[in-house]
């Protein structure tokens, strides 16, 4: 049986979840083409099975696994002849340590400039959802939220510091080929790529040349969905 | 010859600096004991042989390397046959990410706690250099500074959420044991604790009980110098 990707969809083909960002290039990575079977975030009787109630899920023969982390640690167990998502157990350590710095803090800055635009690239059937877990969440209207992102946006550019700077000394977070940490920050680029047009990074920015080269990666995966030109 | 290891002294003994911590942890995990020669700010004369102009600088044979990465690296490099700082190339790649993140993150928003109480356990002869090159950087007096601690102890409660969050899966953020990346943001604590009674973190927080394990290793070495207890 093929392996078996659940992951979010929004609006036409918008694959926009940071999370399954992380799966597909862990996938990729191993040399995995998974067949994916796109979710709504309403749509999560499709994934029932799994005893998650989020996507992303992977079905790999006879094993069900939730959550990017977990599904990442599988493959490296499952697939330990192909190329490895961290190289070896400290790689793996501090690949998490980056997930986490992903989550605190380039997520949380991320949300503020994008969220409205997310909503916008729903499927109508998520909206009442969506507005209501995200509002409640961030304490303000989507609009609120939205109409102050451009004062907000140095927050993020700031947030973006540590990522700048590594990439001052090496091509990718994780040296002179990327594993699993690139993945988990270009997650993040993709979530706003796929729903947003907001400048996120600009044209000299030496953020902006990496996310480049993890675009190209794997014959263009990240720059084969639905998303706005970069 | 002995490895000879040049780090930054303040007052009575206090060894104070990130740096120089990142080093002498990295000795340590290699087994190596350096003969430590104390230099203070303004000392750069006695170090000037390596053309830095600051600490660390070792002394390791006839090679002489400043800059705490470039000694790690040539520690990694010269003792291959000894426990390993970075675990690999991913691992080393990804301990860059940390550093940059420390030094970019943590430091900025811990300099802003401590800074007036780094400079009371300075010997007098650098008061005027630090004085005057510290507050060109904060754009402020060290006193008003100091006068806003408690106003942003929160941004540095905050900086540490990547690190309390990888604390809660694993007990050191290179995994099971600690390596580089440890030693990196350890750096930052020992700075403060050699300097400073402020409370940076609760007791009952986990980086609390993180510090402590660190504290502990190799019999003690980041608890044998003069510090506050914690």
């Amino acid at each position: 049986m093929a392996l078996e990707l659940f992951e979010l969809l929004g609006i036409d083909d918008r694959r926009f979840s940071p999370y399954c960002w992380r799966t597909r290039m862990a996938l990729a990575h191993k040399g995995l083409e998974p067949e994916t079977i796109p979710c709504r975030f309403t749509d999560k009787d499709k994934f029932a099975f799994s005893g998650s109630k989020t996507v992303p899920v992977i079905r790999d023969g006879e094993t069900v696994v939730s959550d990017s982390w977990a599904i990442a640690c599988h493959l490296e167990d499952t697939y330990p002849d192909r190329p490895s998502l961290f190289g070896g157990a400290v790689g793996k350590a501090e690949a998490r340590f980056i997930g986490q710095w992903t989550d605190t803090t380039l997520h949380i800055a991320l949300i503020r400039l994008v969220v409205k635009d997310i909503y916008d690239h729903l499927d109508p059937a998520d909206h009442l959802y969506f507005r209501d877990s995200r509002e409640k969440r961030l304490g303000a209207t989507l609009e609120e939220v939205h109409a102050l992102r451009d004062e907000r946006r140095p927050a993020f550019v700031h947030a973006l510091a540590p990522l700048r700077a590594v990439l001052r000394e090496q091509p990718f977070i994780c040296g002179d080929e990327p594993a699993y940490g690139d993945y988990t920050v270009f997650g993040a680029f993709q979530w706003a790529r796929c729903i947003s047009d907001y400048r996120l990074v600009e044209e000299d920015n030496i953020v902006f040349d990496w996310r480049r080269r993890m675009l190209d990666l794997f014959d263009g995966l990240g720059r084969s969905v639905l998303g706005y030109p970069e």
